[in-house]
């Protein structure tokens, strides 16, 4: 009898990256092209109010609080989309903080479907949702989409693969691992389609800080408030994702569901979080504002510009797309791989070079023969060092 | 199409009236016996540490670990529990980390438990278990207790419940509503029952730290090493609940599923709270003894007797057990209620008096006609106060 309920659940190579990493205690001789961990540390106003918090009233601050979150980072968090995105949303009803975005999307899955629903995502796309959406079964739809393509969404095909059993779209973007952003008509049409199909979209905006060129748009901007949903969260934008703090917010009926949930999954968000989100966010999220322009987006533009011109140099023969946003290059390695399948060059290029990259199939059956590099975690100096050790490799295994 | 695949699930009334009263501000009118929060704020080791961490590192201390957790925290949290409790548990593989102590207890009935499957718990016990456990149906069997056994567990009587089906037993200990502590006789019995009849002993630790009289066993000390789990918190013992920092452990291919999940559910723990816990348990856990023994078990202690005497003076008629652990008294109002039930009696008592107090019938059919007060969430004199308030509604309502 002594057996359990969960048998199969594979576990993310990111997450056995992270362990290993953490375990052999070697980080210093590690490049890491890995997990899409930002490398800077937060604004410096935040952990300092966090500081003067802690020293003003202890208790307070590390005491429970409400299921959805403080009321008033749900008011700060509304305004700034309000501002920033023209989103109107409800503070008190139509949003709930989470540890994270895995939690908003793992409780918006939760929520909204069931065995035997449908749900489509682009492929490749980040591949947790695979696993966490592992109940559906078969439910899970893959919408391939292509470099050629910019990796866009191809809308038409969308439309064809919409079945009486699609419950939800999926969106993320910019898009990881392919750094794709949305086009606006794009997004407009899909926002259109899932309404007039009574479907849910729903849209992770996680990287929607981290943009280097174009224009983000919340797609509430097109319609679709009664059957959107977005998750979002704060570890990458805030660069602090230690503090597991996400969001998600949609209508009043949904969010009430997802706070039923979330009162016994984790009982209710972490309270320091919010207060480093209380500074990040107030006056007009001053903070955040100047965080993202001085040091965040410039810092990471340049180590998206070098790792261009390594992947360029390096590895001439890898076709990629420049991304617009998020952390990361999809190179096709398929001219390089020969003998040996991405997991195989990624596994023996850790061992040999110390460089960590992550492959691709694991973001889907288009991500084949393509590894993810992220760009976020290392210098420029270190990204041309592990970019060396890459044609090194090639070039001792005759790739 | 728009509908949603979580209808039904109850909210917690403890978790209602935290956001009621997070929302009207009114805190300091209000005198509550209500949720289980501690009133003292943590060592100011631990947040001074926090922050000198912060100071000197803001990005390592606000980055992504591993899903299990530090391996540091993890060796602390195993070194004590050898220490203080006669447990060896492998910090490798047998113990994870958590979103505080709600997050080991879903994770450990996801992991163990499946539809048709027949668990064991209490009457009364905590309430959050009950919509935690609502997916195996009629699973979940009561195992009354009574005021007059002191609610110590009839071990002949949880004999002939188990069946075929029964897949695991709960205990609580120092329990929550009842403060009864499980004698050690009993606690092995229940021990060498679960190893005969091969099935999980899940023991829920949460208050072992909170301890006025007797003595805590962990169950591991009679035995069942690979067939029982322990969910555990620091939200009680280091009064820092909203860092939401709880660990789960047990046989290690128990751990590796529980991993695998919270990778999808939460990612990894909080790293600011686990740098919290380094502090608090470091050097032989100097930090926590010294807390323990000198500022939180004395300070409820004296909250404990004064809310008896309180009782005694206020309510003679409502039987009660005093508690030897854990935060709460759960006196039988039924000679007070008449005309009302216990939920009444509340409602009302909150908005004539502003006195938050919890119905007993939450808890578990034996809860009826009981109410669950805590003592450790305000001084004596307010102690005084919310008895005064309650014996005015008790006369002006010709109770």
């Amino acid at each position: 009898m002594l057996d359990l309920a969960v048998q199969h659940l594979p576990v993310s190579p990111i997450r056995k990256m992270s362990d290993m990493i953490e375990k052999s205690g070697a980080k210093h001789r590690i490049i890491t092209f890995g997990s899409g961990a930002p490398s800077l540390a937060p604004p410096r106003e935040v952990t300092d109010f966090l500081c003067s918090e802690l020293k003003r009233d202890a208790h307070a601050t590390v005491s429970y609080g409400s299921t959805k979150g403080m009321p008033h980072v749900r008011e700060l968090i509304t305004e700034t989309l309000k501002r920033e995105e023209k989103a109107s949303i409800d503070p008190e009803k139509e949003i709930c903080l989470t540890e994270g975005g895995t939690e908003a999307l793992f409780m918006t899955f939760r929520t909204l479907l069931k065995p035997g629903d449908q749900i489509i995502l682009s492929d490749p796309t980040y591949l947790a949702y695979y696993p966490q959406l592992s109940f559906l079964g078969d439910g899970v739809t893959h919408l391939p989409a292509y470099v050629q393509d910019d990796f866009q969404i191809d809308v038409d095909r969308l439309n064809e693969m919409m079945t009486p059993k699609t419950k939800a779209v999926l969106l993320l973007s910019p898009d990881n691992p392919t750094g794709r952003l949305l086009e606006k008509n794009i997004l407009k049409e899909i926002v259109g389609l899932c309404e007039d199909k009574c479907v849910w979209l729903i849209t992770d905006d996680i990287y929607k800080d981290m943009l280097y060129e174009g224009k983000f748009y919340n797609s509430r901007v097109f319609g679709g408030h009664g059957n959107t949903i977005t998750c979002c969260s704060f570890s990458k934008s805030a660069s602090m994702p230690g503090f597991r703090l996400g969001y998600v917010y949609g209508p009043a009926k949904f969010i009430d569901r997802v706070a039923a949930i979330k009162s016994y999954i984790s009982l209710c968000p972490s309270r320091p979080a919010q207060i480093c989100v209380e500074k990040y966010l107030e006056k007009k999220a001053i903070v955040k504002k100047k965080y993202l322009a001085k040091t965040v987006v410039p810092t990471y533009r340049k180590r998206r510009d070098k790792m261009a011109e390594c992947i360029e140099r390096y590895l001439p023969n890898a076709e990629f797309s420049m991304p617009k946003g998020a952390f990361y290059f999809f190179p096709n390695m398929s001219r390089y791989l020969r003998r040996m399948d991405e997991e195989a060059f990624a596994s023996k290029l850790l061992e040999e070079q110390q460089v960590v990259v992550i492959p691709g199939k694991y973001f889907g059956e288009q991500g084949r023969s393509h590894l993810r590099l992220t760009f976020v975690s290392e210098p420029e100096e270190r990204i041309e060092e592990g970019f060396r050790r890459i044609a090194r490799f090639i070039g001792e295994n005759k790739l």
